[in-house]
């Protein structure tokens, strides 16, 4: 397998109410075709705003924002100062339950799509639509993580790819039962575009070719990888 | 920035005291030869075996390697039937101490390098004098995480590229300080170069090409990416 990861950078300002694969359709024609088991990574930022999951916020008051963190939250994990670790009503674990300020104009707050899988297989259904094509779609957003710092992508929603590649009963190359089995593709893939898209540049899809076409099919990221806080060992 | 990923497959079955360096400039050779400003991702079974952190179990007993979790460990953060989820005395969080049966002959297990940033060094400072090029080179391991399924590939070891690229300060698109501001670039390209790697093909080394030229340097995993105990809220 060989990646090709390119972002697709002539996506005008997305605003509410506005035809998300339409504007990435039309800006990949210009740039570079769609084509079958093409993977597109979509930022959460655009998502919000085409969804308009804005709300306004007070710009003079840093913390203005704070008390929406709490009502989109289910569960408080941690706080430490300003900064709130939740469990949002999606079931992400995250700093501020994913409300976002950067990349929305001032005056505004970025709420978390309702459902981003939903909103993926949106996109998804809109590019087969227009562009006659069957590719996988992601919707990710930055997160930290604890143990290790600084921040990764990670898929908040998906259509039409695997999240998880399922090696359980695969044998190794000595021919012996795989011990680590499960990998979450789809995490690695909206990391892996978040390197070619930065967050300085405003590039809000990322490109990924040369995936196995095996690893297209069902799956969603809430049913895939969010783990229930049952089986959870850290929450 | 775009960027090119593809495995280097013809790598030998590694041995204790193999040249690790060597290797790879030969594989590379034949493949795609080198250039400055390439990033090696390294699988961690193939350093270990090189390093012989090799050490004897009983295969008949499933549990044999349970007792190297607890010398290479730390501290325990959590038990469940048998698995153990610890700090290793590297810092890193993990379940079994990063030890490892699968790709190891029956009757071994893999420890993690004593030090793999150590190791990522002396790997880049080899394909220096053999190949004449500065490149990068991130050392890999796969870990699970809290709060989600499945497991990811991230950087254990680094040498010649830096771990996070820090944006605080610099400005969004519409010309706002960023909030999301420091990416763990290394651990996104260790989870990229995965997905071309695979589990149960034995490719022990991933190539990343167009990684942007400013973001070699210095850094490494454990100064850079390992949080120390204090400042983490999920220890």
């Amino acid at each position: 397998m060989r990646l090709d990861i390119f972002g697709i950078a002539s996506i005008p300002e997305v605003r509410p109410g506005d035809d998300l694969a339409g504007l990435i359709a039309e800006a990949a024609a210009r740039e570079e075709p769609l084509a079958d088991h093409d993977v597109l990574v979509v930022t959460q930022k655009v998502v919000s705003k085409a969804e308009n999951q804005l709300v306004a916020i007070d710009p003079s008051d840093p913390l203005s924002h704070k008390p929406l963190v709490e009502q989109e939250s289910v569960r408080i994990l941690r706080r430490r100062g300003d900064l709130i670790i939740s469990e949002t009503k999606h079931g992400f674990v995250c700093a501020n339950a994913g409300i976002d300020l950067s990349n929305v104009e001032r005056g505004q707050a970025a709420l978390l799509p309702e459902d981003s899988d939903r909103s993926a297989r949106r996109i998804r259904d809109g590019l087969r639509a227009r562009a006659g094509v069957e590719v996988g779609v992601i919707i990710s957003d930055t997160f930290g993580r604890p143990w290790r710092k600084g921040l990764t992508d990670v898929a908040i929603g998906s259509a039409g790819i695997r999240p998880i590649l399922d090696l359980r009963g695969a044998q190794d190359a000595l021919g012996r039962e795989m011990q680590v089995t499960e990998v979450a593709i789809i995490d690695e893939l909206a990391g892996a575009a978040e390197l070619v898209m930065g967050k300085t540049e405003n590039v809000a899809v990322g490109m990924i070719r040369g995936v196995d076409p095996a690893w297209f099919g069902d799956g969603s990221v809430r049913d895939d990888i969010v783990r229930d806080a049952v089986d959870d060992l850290f929450r």
